[in-house]
């Protein structure tokens, strides 16, 4: 199959498009009757009107007694009025207000003699404690228009009304099909080279949230004919279909070709990223949408294009999200010739929001997962500096934002436990990190951006950890550091020690791979100390520039292999079962700014630090010491 | 049984005291296991970590070719390296990279021979379009923490890591129990007194949205003993239980004593108007609501004191809506005693949200569906005074309220055919209507709390419909008074005229009741001016003083046989096949302030009113002329 090359179509300008060709041919959702106790979340099809008045008789709103008001002129305390037995009918609430009765007198207000009579002293005006006819609704009167969401009151007031069945727009079905030589059904052991089928897992789950149905059929291999009859079937079945992964233009590639020889295609490629393969085609008055493999972009594709498309068929508004300002907290440089759209977390601190991009690979599905906004960086634009105020669309609501400690720093799977202890504790609390290193996790404190960073830095010259590094990168202050643990680092090498690793010298070997941490990292500064100790030229270690993030993704190289060495610390060699040479024990601290040291969910921080539970879940991740976690090391005074 | 007083707790006290008794006897969610792609919505019941790492061998990032990067250092355009078949290997997006290959070129950037062999004309960098292991998720990291939400995404990432069950909250089983000798199943032809039993499908709806799931019971009549055994048998079968109707303390109000006998009442009776009568109460370590009878009660008592419970379950905050700041638009009186909670209506008008309160009436339904929000009224409070900015909590997103179109003023039904039309034809548009007459409508124009008014009054000096009210009462002018329809107005009887009516004049006959509309409805003003022509004294007319605030509320009433007679207009009386004896007919036009003329609502409301659509409706409900809808027939030009 011929190399094709993708258009590059501005998503506005597509999407439009796209809706009006939908439209063209007629495409719009169906109706269906439902019974009215079952259409809460539903959208009404065509105006509902009441059948009868609610209330449907003249009811009485009060437990008393309804009697004819005239009756009652002239009662006061000093002049009662005393009607006998058989001039006035005693009502309960909802009870109909007889012929002759035009007034309800509530039971407190009555004195009941021993004959049967009541005394009354007060008139009763006319009308008062009486539910009207059609008080609530009147016969005839509309009650929801057209393309109206129905609510739970809405539900209420339409059985009030008389109206048991109602007609709504059908849900539409949507059918996905997988397809993809190397795609799997999900599985817990998977090959090499087995990509597990999870798109279809994600995209129902999001069509379910729009109100529509899925129906996903098996994996189709990557050949036209089998896609083509695989497509054939799902258009007779479903309202639109989205067509998975092979919407780029490589070899395997057969979707655009496909949607073309059943209908038309009327883009390939749109401008953005990430999504940019997508595929919007039409064939026979459905849309058949042409959706990229990767699950970010499937994401942002089935966002941008498809949720419009549900909205037409439903007849309402999309759904616009809210947006806050947030100082961005690292420069994001974008290309030119795509709007991109960038998943950042939020953190809300002192006062404001910061923003930090994640993972921007479109293969990082857990971007998507951990993401609290999109920043949308239009096309011809080429990012922005670090500091600079972004516009940011929300993907959770602002109280859960407001709730959120946000670690950055160093990474540690201690962090994990506290996020996990934090949210069992207090409803209202979560926590985030982002692993930037201990150095990074300095400069967040100083600029404001986290509640706290993790940091494990050994000062060469005085071997006393991390206080010279805030000496020097915080000198005006206004910071604590706080004990946490002490923690075991160590070389990490496959189980057995393969290749007999006694230290950092050996990582110069011929044959041996080591694959390094981040700079600013607390293990890469020890690396780079143990080596000027051992007199090693970190140049001559091969995979030294090879950089992972955090202790288990280094784990996870030595473990499939790919890495021979790596140094970090205990409880990551032991999750993977690797062979583990210890080197040192340090002290990881968590560093705290002073604005932060009274807030809450700095408070309940500490309280998990201090609790047996925290003590429990180290000793099972293995290679901690703990004194006094949470003990102020030393306050750094503010200088100002 | 004897009357019991209810005692009076504020509403804050009286559900931490629940939330801590319950939490005191262990009530929180149980666990289930699900499978994780059905798992989106649910809440995790412990923390979830990865299996596997994704992706789970190194895999190539993009189509292209496998290389060892070293044997392509130095190819630049003008010394390109040519590597033979054998020396690559082609790879596709998501294949593993074979073992010797550490970086993937693009197809876009190499040259193939006829020889098989490729030829590049830059070097690759190691582990360049390469996706690292566990570059998205290492094996062992934690994934999600306990009590969280599952989105599409985080069901991706946990297939992604291996995962394919997880624990959830189990979703509670909440029982209802509807109870009341009155209470009947929902129908088409309730019996006067019938009740119809539409609470329980309100709290189901309202219960689903909380991610619980309801199990009505069959209705139970007002017997101690069946009520009873009904909640005993609810309390082995559900997780909580709400008992509902007979929460008051009447006569037939066993709720308290019930649920006293099978466990115990902590509360009976709240501070908060409506839902004062709710009984709160634990049996057996499960929570039972006594649930008042009236339905907006009920669902102020489900929200308030229900929705916590479910989140003690969920182990969840419990959500938070938005907050915007309205000018109220009537002064708004409330009980010192009580907390309130009011429904409102907001419009956004000019700029700014204004808030109109709705029916307070326990029993109207409509209320509810109709609000876009509740101002909380606290205790001690009197209220607030027309025009004062308060604080509404919102039901609907805001960008829905935005583009509605505000009409207050003088009722007709064809405002609900054009709200129809507008939804049919622009789903970011709606329409709300409120009914506070003619001169109503005229000074909420003035004051800037609509977008237009319905008006109808008859101007007795000139004979012109609407102008001299319009120079009086808004004398600074910028306001467009625009033709809408004619319509007849006429005395509505019941069908046959049984009592022989032929004029106003016959109102006054001994026997004769009469139902009236509200102070400053044209129609009341139609009234007056006919009764002075005629000679009669309206205090002569009995009912005279017995206010509807519609057409169609008046013909209801003589449709029940609830009055004799009523002013309105011909679509009312054919709605309820009343007879109808025409007096005139007259001008419907609407006002349209200035600063509203050119905004999209209105632009869309003018385009309505040319429509046959809208022609179409209006002969179907019968009564109108029609000749220039639209048509501005005076602009009162600003004087300022």
């Amino acid at each position: 199959m011929a190399f094709t090359y993708l258009t590059n179509t501005p998503l506005d300008e597509a999407r439009d498009a796209y809706l009006a060709a939908l439209r063209g041919c007629g495409f719009a959702g169906e109706s269906e009757t439902v019974a009215v106790s079952d259409a809460c979340g539903r959208v009404t099809a065509r105006a509902v009107y009441a059948h009868i008045c609610a209330p449907h008789y003249p009811a009485s709103a009060m437990d008393g007694i309804a009697v004819d008001a005239a009756r009652t002129f002239g009662a006061t305390a000093t002049t009662p009025v005393t009607l006998p037995q058989g001039d006035y009918v005693t009502v309960d609430t909802g009870d109909p207000v007889p012929d002759g009765c035009d007034a309800v007198i509530m039971i407190e207000d009555i004195v009941t003699n021993a004959d049967g009579s009541v005394t009354l002293y007060a008139p009763a005006a006319p009308w008062q404690h009486i539910r009207q006819i059609g008080e609530d609704i009147c016969a005839g009167e509309m009650i929801l228009p057209s393309f109206t969401d129905v609510t739970p009151a809405a539900v209420g007031a339409m059985i009030a009304g008389g109206v048991l069945k109602i007609d709504v727009i059908r849900r539409p079905v949507v059918g996905i099909l997988p397809t993809g030589d190397e795609i799997v059904p999900p599985c817990e052991d998977p090959k090499p080279g087995d990509v597990l089928e999870f798109n279809s897992s994600i995209f129902s789950s999001m069509l379910a949230e729009w109100g529509a149905v899925a129906k996903t059929y098996p994996i189709l291999k990557d050949r036209p004919d089998d896609i083509r009859a695989g497509l054939d079937k799902a258009l007779t079945e479903c309202d639109a279909v989205l067509v998975g992964a092979g919407s780029s233009a490589g070899r395997d590639d057969y979707a655009a070709a496909v949607i073309g020889s059943l209908g038309k295609v009327l883009c390939h490629g749109l401008a953005i990223r990430p999504g940019k393969p997508a595929v919007l085609g039409v064939c026979r008055g459905k849309p058949v949408l042409g959706v990229p493999g990767y699950p970010v972009s499937g994401i942002l594709v089935l966002q941008e294009i498809f949720a419009p498309i549900l909205d037409l068929w439903f007849g309402r508004a999309g759904a616009q999200s809210a947006c806050v300002t947030a100082k961005l907290t690292r420069p994001l440089v974008s290309g030119l010739k795509y709007r991109e759209f960038v998943r950042v977390r939020l953190g809300y601190v002192n006062g404001g929001y910061v923003a930090t991009p994640l993972n921007r690979g479109a293969g990082v599905v857990s971007s998507f997962m951990k993401a609290d906004g999109i920043l949308d960086v239009p096309q011809q634009t080429e990012g922005f500096a670090a500091g600079e105020s972004v516009t940011v669309r929300l993907l959770r609501p602002e109280s859960e934002l407001r709730g959120t400690l946000v670690a950055i720093g160093s990474h540690d799977p201690l962090l994990d436990e506290i996020a996990d202890l934090l949210r069992r504790t207090d409803p209202e609390r979560s926590m985030q990190s982002t692993h930037v290193g201990s150095l990074g996790g300095i400069l967040a404190v100083k600029r404001g951006e986290a509640h706290l960073a993790g940091t494990h830095l050994l000062g060469e010259e005085d071997g006393v950890y991390n206080e010279s590094f805030i000496e020097k990168n915080i000198p005006e202050g206004g910071v604590r550091l706080v004990e946490c643990v002490g923690r075991t680092q160590g070389l990490m090498v496959a189980a057995g020690n393969p290749l007999g690793l006694a230290d950092v010298a050996d990582l110069t070997k011929p044959g041996v791979h080591y694959v390094n941490r981040q700079k600013g990292s607390g293990t890469r500064v020890l690396l780079d100390y143990l080596c000027r100790k051992a007199g090693v030229d970190t140049a001559s270690i091969y995979g030294y520039g090879r950089e992972e993030f955090t202790h288990t993704a280094v784990a996870a190289q030595i473990a499939a292999g790919s890495a021979d060495a790596g140094l970090g610390i205990y409880s990551a060699a032991k999750l993977y079962g690797l062979d583990f040479l210890p080197v040192c024990t340090e002290q990881y601290d968590l560093l705290i700014p002073d604005w932060a040291w009274e807030t809450e969910p700095v408070r309940r921080l500490l309280a998990i630090l201090q609790s047996d539970a925290f003590r429990e879940r180290l000793n099972a991740l293995g290679g901690y010491t703990i004194e006094n976690p949470g003990r102020v090391r030393r306050h750094f005074e503010a200088t100002v």
